[in-house]
């Protein structure tokens, strides 16, 4: 799945403070998922219906759905949002499905602050490594250089497989862990 | 997913007929497919519990719910089977879900059967490309050889990715295609 990161760059905040966190999900958060999805430029309809999706099988499911989401908003505003989840019958893996920030609110952080707070969220949830699932069209370059600004490496190449000529990537991140001593380690 | 294919050997088929094979989904069928992934011995509790809930999936869903099974029968006995859909957001990847042969049925072709047939039907559904996941661990090393023997080639490698020390290894193979001219060409 492709998922579209806030541009990272500084100097442009303007004063406002940070968004806030939120994780838990609400019925309208269907909506506003959409908007920031599609506002980003880069998803077809049925990419965008399935981020939809996800929140509706949160809304139903609740946790057990295996999706968990992270907003971040500025009043009644979502800027934008995560998606991750437990990768089935692995011990400590997780997929960060989902990271978008909508068009006007990037370049301000957000995206990284998303990235950041929802490894943590894995962490505490036991997860230790976090995967990524991209595409290697010129149009994602940034979302790659963002990932691997904040960590990630590219593992893996499947060529030709969104499309013709169109490799996903896989990315993964080991996260920090909290060893017996209490010391932090890097796996 | 792991999976464990039939082992393929020669000269032990007993002169018994081929089994037939069925692609229609049964309610009957999710006992006989815990029956058969259990008897593999390869196999934890979770990991068949999945095998089962994609054919109640399927009896729930239909073919929308994306899985397609083809059933290796004798007499009202299954021998074995495969599960295979496409992958969401693809224009032309199926992923093979899983394909097991019940234990005492290993070693007489069934596994190649059902996956030249399982090709067969995702070629004419339009596929061009299947994915195979499985475990580098060695008790998996007859199921890696039996996918290379038949035309898989491992693409990739995801490190420590099912728990400590056990990787996924992605394998893939491009399916013949008739081209305009009508003539087999490999993609």
């Amino acid at each position: 799945m492709d998922r579209i990161p806030g541009k990272k760059t500084t100097g442009d905040r303007g004063g406002a403070p940070p968004p806030a966190l939120r994780n838990g999900v609400r019925r309208s958060d269907a909506g506003a998922v959409r908007d920031i999805v599609s506002s980003t430029g880069l998803f077809r309809p049925d990419e965008i219906g399935i981020a939809v999706e996800l929140v509706e099988e949160r809304l139903r499911s609740g946790p057990a759905s295996g999706y968990h989401f992270l907003f971040a908003e500025r009043g009644d505003r979502i800027l934008g949002y995560s998606c991750y989840g437990p990768v089935p019958l692995t011990l400590h893996c997780y997929d960060l499905y989902w990271i978008a920030v909508r068009k006007e609110a990037q370049g301000m952080g957000i995206g990284r602050m998303l990235l950041e707070h929802s490894e943590k969220a894995i962490a505490a949830l036991g997860g230790r490594r976090v995967y990524i699932e991209t595409s290697s069209r010129p149009i994602y370059l940034d979302t790659r250089r963002f990932y691997e600004r904040n960590g990630y490496r590219a593992e893996a190449v499947l060529k030709e497989f969104y499309s013709p000529g169109d490799a996903k990537v896989i990315y993964v991140k080991a996260l920090e862990q909290d060893d017996a001593e209490g010391e932090k380690v890097r796996r």
